[in-house]
Formats: C-alpha cells, structure tokens, sequence
C-alpha cells in the first residue's frame, strides 16, 4: 500500500485473557485464585518475551542503515512545528504537520512496516496515530516502526504527524474524526513493561472498598487486566487498594479525572454564587487550641509541649466572622474526623464548604441561600461537566438526579419526616420517634420514599429535636423541643447541616449547661466570650460536604472516589501503614 | 431648629485622654504603667457614672408619655421600608425612607434633643445617622433620643431613617455626601458597656507583635482608648496580644478586613490566572502517612494507633497529579511548620499557593508561567483592591511597590546575586559563597541593592546551589554543582521556591543517597515507585507563600496580620495555651 489508508478499520486491540468476570457459575474462591496466579505469570511470560523479540527486532534493524534514524528515540531536540491540543483539534488543522505530547494508550503494530496507536492527553481525549514504514516521501523505517512497537503504553511521548481524516470515524478515540499520520516519535519518559494497573482496569468500577490489609485481598485479580483495550466490560474490575497501590494509574483513568473535573466545578460554582450574593471569602484554621465541638472524633496532636487539635468543622471561625463584622462569610477547606470507620462513606479528612451568614428576619434566609447555592451548583455541573458526569456514568451508572420542576426545593419538618417514614416507608421504621435523630438507614429508606411521592432527590428537613444538635444550634422559640436546625439529603444522604446559632451570650450559656457542657472549659470559655464581647447579630448557616455532594450526585459507590487521595484509619495513600509502620 | 440642619458641621468626637503616646521626653515605664493604670479606672469609672446618668434619664423618660414609643427599643417587628447596603447608595436615594443593619461604630448626644452617630457597615462603609426630636412631624421623642444615647458602642442596629444630603461633607464618614435623619432605632445585638478593645485602637498599626505570655506584656495600655474616634494618631497602639485577645474586634478594623480583601482577591488572581492557562485544580491532603520532606518541623500525631503527619507542601502529590496524567495542575490549600520560632515572620499554618506543570523544551517555562501569575497578582490588586491598599496604607504606610518598566522581571542566578552582594551591599556580606545558601539578613540587604540598582522589589534568582535544595529539585546537566531550582523575593524577601524536579527514578536515587536520604525508607520509597510505575514527563513548578505575599507586597510589621486567625507555637487564638493548659 502506498500510503496508511484510512479507510482502513483499526485492527482489534488485543484481546484480555477472558478471566471468567461476569460469569454466574459456582466458581471457588481458592481456585478462582489459582487460576488468577496462573494467568498472571503466563502474561508476565507472553510479555517479557514480547519484550524480548521487540528488543531483539530493535537490534537486528540498528546494522542496517536507517533513513529515519533522527526521527525517533530519545528526544533529540525538540521540534520545531506548532504544537497542538487535541481539545482544540479543528478543520483546518487538517494536512497541517503538529506537535503532540501525551502518553501512549496502546501499540498495535500490523506488520513490519505498519503500526497503529492510540495517544491520550488529558481525561479522555485520545487520538489514533499511524506509523506507516516505506511509504514514498514518508519519514518512517521499517526500523523506526520496530522500535515504536517496542515502547510500553503511559510512556510520555513527543510526537510529530500530519492531521488527516478517516474515512470512517474512530470510535475507540474521543477524537474520532481525525487522525495523526507520523512522522517523528520521540520518548521523553518512559513507563515499565509491566504495568502495575492498566488504564483500561483503572478505568473500570472498583470492585471492592474494603480498607483491609493487603494479605486479605485478593490482590492478584485485577492485575490481569494487561490489555490496553477500550473494551472495559472485558477488563476485571481492580480493588480500591489495588488502585491506591497504583496511584499514577488510578489518576489516570479518564473516569478518575472527570471526577476531579467535577469536584473543582462544585467548589468554583459554590464560590462563584456566593460571591455574587457578597459573601466574602475567609481561611479558617486546621490547627486548633481545643476540642471545641466535643472530644469525640477529634485528631490530637503534641503541640509545643502542649496540646493542638486538627479542626471538624470552621463552625466557631464562622461565627467569629460574624461577630468580627461581616454578614456574609463562606469558607473551602479541609476539616477532619478521627472516626475508625473503615467503610466507603468514612474518610478522615474531607473538604468542607461552609458559609455563615447574617440572619435579616427569620432564618429560612439560610435555606433560600443553601438552596440556592445547592441548585446552582447542580444545574452548573450538568451543563459545564455534561461531557465529564457521561464518563463517570459510562462506568458507573446512575439514574438521572431528580429536581423539582418548579425550581422549589421540599422543605418538611423533621416531624413530618418521620410521619412519613412511619406509614409510608419499610416496616422496620414504624416506630421511629420525633425526638431523636435519624439513623443513616432510616435517611435512605425515607429517600426512597421521598423520592417515589414528590419526585425529588433533593429535600430539606428542618425542626431537627433539640437532642439530636449541638450546644449551638438555637431552640426554635415557639418550640423549645426542636431547633432551627436542619439537614439537607442528596439520594437520602446527608450532604449538609445547618441551621440558626445562638448568638446571645447568655441563652448560649444556658443551653450548654442544658447540653452538660461546660462554659467555662478550655475553648468553649473563649467562644462565649466572644458573644460577650461585641453585639453580634442573629446568624445561621450551613456546612456542605464536597466529597459527599460529588459522590452522592454521580451516586458513586464510595466516597472515597470523589477524594483526590482519599484518607483512611488504615492508609494515608500513597502510604500504606502496612508498608511504613507495619510488622 | 425645625429640623436637624444640614449645614450644622458634626460635632467634634470625644476627645481621647491624651496618653503621651508620641511624645519623646524621658517618661519611665513604671510611671507610664502607673498612669495608664489610673487613666484605665478613671474612664471607667466616667463611663459607669455615663452609664448611670443614662439609665435615669431613661428611667425618668419613661413616666413621661412617649409618642416615639414603637420607633426603638429591642426590635419588635422588622421594618417594611427597603433595606439599603452604603456602598450602593446613590442620588436616587435622597428623600427616600430606607433600611439599614449596621453596627453602631459611636454615637455622640449633643443634648436632650439631638445626637449624631455614626453606623458601620462592613470594611470602613460609615454614615452619619442623626436623631432630633420635637421636630414637627418626626417621630423621634426626647426618650428616643436618650435611649440611643445609651446605646454601647460596636452593637447591632437595624434603623429606619431618610437619605438627606449634608451641605459639608461629613468628613469622618466614608459616606460623606448623605446622612441618615432617622425615624427608628432597633437594637439587635448590644455590646458590653466597655469594650476590650476599641475599634480606634484596633485599626491602628500594631505596636509589639511579641507572643510572649500576658504577664509580661503591658496589657493596660490599649485599654485606655476607649473614644471611638476616628483620630486614629491620638489612639494608643495597641499589642498583637490585646488584638488576639479581642478577636473580634480584632477583625472590625477596616485595616483587618483591608487586608482580607486582599488577600482573598490574590487567591482570586492566582486561580484564575492558572485557569486561564491550562492549569486543573486539585486537592493535596494535609494528613500523611511519612514525613515525607524531612524529619525537620514537622508535625506527628497518634493516627489510630499508628502515626500520621501534616504536610510541609503539597509538593510530592503535585508530582503524583503529574504523574497522574495531569500537565499543569495548582492547589490552594493549607500547609503546616512545626518551627518553635517565636516571631513576626513565623508561623505555623499557613496558605500554600502551589503548581506544577510539564516542562515541554526548557525550565524556564516555569519562570514564565511563575512570574505572569505574581505579575497579573499585583497588577489585579492594584486596580481592584485600590481602596483596601489605601486603608491599610493609612495604618501601615508603605512605598510603591516597584516593578520593571517593560514588564520583565529580573533575572539573576544565585552566582550572580552573591557577586553583587559582596561587590555592592554592606561590608558584613564581603565573603557570601556562591554554594551556600543565603541567610535572611543577607537576602533584605541584597533586595536592598537590587532597588536601587534596577528599580525593582521583584525579582529572582536562579540556580541555587546544589547544598541548599532537596534530593528532589534537579541538578544543572550542565554544571551539578547548581540546581534548576529558583527563589523569588518581594522587596528583598523570599516568597516563592521552585524549579524544576526530577522525572527519572534512577536519578532521583542517585540524588537521594548523594543527599544522604534513603530511598527506602518510609514516604520516599512509596515516591519512588510512582516515578518507575509510569512514564512521567519532566517538570517543574513552585510553591508561593500566600501569607508572604500579602505582608511583603503590603509592608507589613508581620506576616500574622497578614492571616485571618494566626496560628503560633504559644497561641491557637482565639484559645491562649496559658488560658487552656497553662499554669
């Protein structure tokens, strides 16, 4: 052939050992890992004699003389044409000669003297690129497309090509509508021949959360997936901590990036509504001078010779906004929780977005905001992430997030909450009583039944029972059993509390003795004492949880997936304690 | 007179009791202290007599019938009329009848039937509020107006009023062209009869940034201040203590929220920027499992039996986001000193501003990148914050700010600012090497020469010497006794470090064990092995000191005024550790 035909279909990627993923029989789990074993080191061998023969191929092609000797290998100067990103690849960039950097996805080659590949930039934008040997003008030898099939995948190259279009589209790129022809393929970092995780499996929904000790994983499943296919259905799905183990290649995944794509959309449209409301932005502090909302949960640590703790909350920073002359405040940032809960909805730091406000009137000022803030930021991500919540669907799919139609968020009282849950929801909730607080099952199932009768996944539960909130929370004055506290829920979790604060220093000291709190301890008396200090108007707010808004949203299987670098009891990725601490 | 007149210049404030601040004779301490002891209790005792003379004539005032009765007192119901913000008040406002919620910054009765005030919104937003009573038709009553005369100060009002226009300016108000004729006065939150720090003293520049314990500084000082005055000159200065000591007065100042403004719109600037040019924000943790950067200043902290630490900089996961596929990545986020230093220039929380970008040809890329964003930073400041520079200035003068003429920043290696120091600076810096890395006084006194010999308080110096930078910042190819690895410095002090590092895990061993660092060891042998699990392309990037950049850009006395809640080794403000856990 004269030239690398684009009517030509791509050849098939190579096919993954078929691992029996998906299959219903009684399969055991002991022999499940055998064969896991046996078809880890038979790929390992395929692989590594892959690698020979290429190597060898290499060799015997450097003593013959090569035309194209300066167009590939280690880069030797950078080149000198435009370069390009594929995002802004456009019509008239076509028969135009680019430069493009990115990691190669995969290497096909067809025969000595033709390869096909597939090169991704950021996310999942990917383009096929052509070697083609002994094509008349064509700066490519047979001994250049030898040693580019010699390269392994998530290498980082740097590569020169003409744009040209298929004839038909591509369809295992995003860009499918173009492809690269080659001219110059240089390395500039190179990836090991074995891959510790492959995109494709990164790419694919985690199979397991759990935050055990390695020897109680079965580790070797997921690293089987060696093929670097788009076809993910094949691919065995990895663990979490095979992913946590493989961090460059967990980050990698497109899935992984359009999550994070979306999480900085959350905050950047959180901030950018607020602002326009004149809410002024502060920095609370981590570090802390006492266990302010209680010793339970909180992070201790040597401090000087004394005692500093890790923040859960900005709540008291918020308010000393407030007292310290603003009337509208927000904050992003991190808060921290020392729960032992190894389960996907814990982790011991998370981000907080907080605000704090004035309060005019009456307190339901806080939930035209909270509302508001909440509505903007989902009809924001759907309309600048539509392309990224289509890849996180792609691998985890979700039904399409239920708002209300006329724009008007549910708002019941706790009571009427748990009326509804009483004699609409499960059985196992007949009883649940108006003076304590949900459990996290009795949340879900009233979800559903939220869900099924007003057609929502978004809703608000105000009037929580005096019991079930802090010292600060103000008592509703027409009803001293409940508060002006509320809850707002996300697919029937909770994704963010708040509500009205006392803001009088006497009623507050009067509902911690109340609560058995100490006014006078360490950081509570302080707290007080600002209340004393100055006038400080009425206020409220509210604390949303990124991690959960993101994860609850994509109703993704874990929390954890909507952290960059998710923090557990038994791991502080890429550390494990096993590797640092451990026996 | 019919009517409060408009042409009636305001009254002059109380005067302070003068204090001797300023003065140059040769007054001792113990004298000082004696007498600002008995200033202190004779203002008391002149407020309590105030305070008392106040409530009788309130008391008095209310066996007479009152027609105003309804216009003020504790809010009964919340006013109809629109609410107004100063900031947007314009002509169109004169004549009308407006709301306001404001904190009443001081008020001053000039008899029993008329007083002025003065009402602050946030920042330094101030009107000139008047009550006069038995003018025809207002509805303001001798009891009004000796009611708000006994009104606190820095308590929160809600008053209803009419927008007139005064014929002088009101000076002392940064609303100077309208004044508020009220009709009704709310209280909604008083503050106490004496406040622990007046807002006069608190928007003066601070005196003594000492964190040393109570005992040893002179707390009565600041206390005298009690005008509330807008002649900031007559106000003593008071200590950072007193300030953390009263929190929110602290933050009333105009000069604190000027600088919050700033401060915030330099984040602002910094992320748009970078969003501008590619760059993705991500999330670095603060708790890691290794002391990743050094065993140095860290802090530990029991993590669930085993240990934790909180990050020195995101600096490792900015490479593992590299790593990850991202090309340009930033964060914004806070980072942790465990330096027992107890100055003006130490803390030990602060605010990273970090990126990292693939380097395509030539480190210098980084430099551009580094230098546009601090570039657009101070020019974004200047045009929006040029109120809040101003107020700041009128407490903590300082010079302009000076920058290159064409917009190139000065570029020096390290080799070349030592040569310059030993030539051109103090004869204290004659023998400075070029492979040691520079001392504080030495990098102030070579700023110093640099403005005056280039015009510039921005500038850089690159190639610091391989001694002084970490295993993972990339040597020279060219020369290995130099890094690739940079400082910039605002007007002669250092607020950003960066560079390039290195991408290939051989090297970076090698540079490891030639550092005396084991690459084995915990944290570092997991950082590794993301270099070897991937191709990562090379790269660079640095780290901007946020605090830094507000208190030098601002000529701060102290990097602590330039952070909302400053976090030291002997305070977790607002907790004092003598108040907490001290004996």
């Amino acid at each position: 052939m004269s030239e690398p035909s684009a009517t030509q279909a791509p050849p098939p990627a190579d096919k993954p050992v078929a691992d029996g993923a998906g299959e219903e029989g009684p399969s055991k789990k002991a022999l499940k890992k055998a064969e896991a074993k046996a078809k880890k080191e038979a790929e390992k061998a395929k692989r590594a004699a892959e690698r020979a023969a290429a190597q060898a191929s290499q060799a015997a092609a450097a003593q013959t003389e090569d035309l194209a000797k300066d167009n590939y290998g280690p880069e030797k100067q950078y080149p000198e044409e435009r370069e390009i990103t594929l995002k802004e690849l456009n019509e008239d960039d076509v028969g135009k000669t680019v430069v493009l950097r990115a990691w190669l996805q995969n290497v096909r080659p067809q025969s000595a003297k033709l390869l096909f590949m597939e090169l991704r930039e950021e996310g999942n934008w990917s383009i096929q690129a052509i070697a083609a040997a002994n094509v008349e003008g064509a700066p490519v030898s047979r001994q250049m497309v030898k040693w580019i099939g010699g390269v392994n995948p998530e290498s980082f190259l740097v590569v020169v090509g003409t744009i040209a279009k298929p004839i038909e589209p591509v369809t295992s790129c995003k860009v499918s509508n173009y492809e690269l022809h080659l001219t110059k393929v240089y390395l500039r970092a190179a990836a090991p021949p074995v891959l510790g995780m492959t995109l494709a499996a990164s790419n694919r929904a985690i199979a397991n959360f759990s935050d055990e000790a390695p020897a109680a994983v079965e580790e070797g499943v997921d690293k089987l997936s060696l093929a670097p296919s788009g076809e993910a259905t094949a691919i065995p799905a990895a663990t979490m901590l095979t992913h946590l183990d493989n961090i460059a290649m967990h980050r990698r995944a497109p899935v992984a990036q359009a999550i994070a794509d979306i999480r900085m959309e959350v905050k950047e449209l959180f901030r950018s509504y607020l602002k326009a409301k004149g809410f002024k932005e502060f920095e609370p502090p981590c570090l802390i001078g006492a266990a302010s909302e209680g010793g339970a949960n909180v992070f201790r640590m040597p401090y000087f010779e004394k005692e500093a703790f890790l923040a859960q909350s900005p709540q008291f920073y918020k308010q000393y906004e407030i007292a310290g002359g603003r009337k509208r405040v927000f904050s992003i940032g991190p808060v921290f929780r020392a729960e032992n809960s190894n389960t996907p909805r814990h982790m011991t730091e998370f981000t907080g977005l907080d605000l704090e406000m004035e309060i005019r009137k009456d307190y339901h000022e806080v939930f035209d905001v909270l509302e508001g803030v909440l509505l903007h930021i989902f009809s924001g991500i759907k309309e600048r992430c539509a392309e990224q919540i289509e890849t996180v669907r792609s691998v985890y799919p979700s039904e399409d997030f239920l708002l209300p139609e006329d724009g008007k968020v549910l708002r019941l009282t706790f009571a009427e909450g748990q009326k509804l849950l009483r004699e609409e929801g499960p059985a196992e909730f007949k009883d649940v009583r108006d003076d304590e607080d949900m459990s996290t099952a009795a949340e879900k199932a009233l979800g559903r039944v939220v869900r099924e009768k007003y057609h929502t996944d978004f809703y608000v539960l105000d009037k929580f029972p005096e019991s079930a909130r802090p010292f600060y929370a103000k008592e509703d004055p027409t009803n001293p059993e409940v508060t002006n506290a509320m809850d707002y829920f996300l697919r029937g979790q909770e994704c963010l509390s708040g509500g009205q604060r006392i803001n009088e220093p006497e009623e507050l000291k009067a509902r911690m003795i109340k609560k058995g709190v100490d006014p006078n301890s360490g950081g509570l008396k302080e707290y007080v004492e600002v209340f004393q200090s100055v006038g400080v108007p009425p206020h409220g707010g509210g604390g949303i949880g990124l991690d959960r808004v993101v994860a609850f949203y994509l109703n993704l299987p874990s929390v954890h997936l909507a952290s960059f670098y998710p923090r557990t009891p038994k791991r502080l990725l890429p550390v494990s304690f096993f590797a640092v601490l451990g026996t």
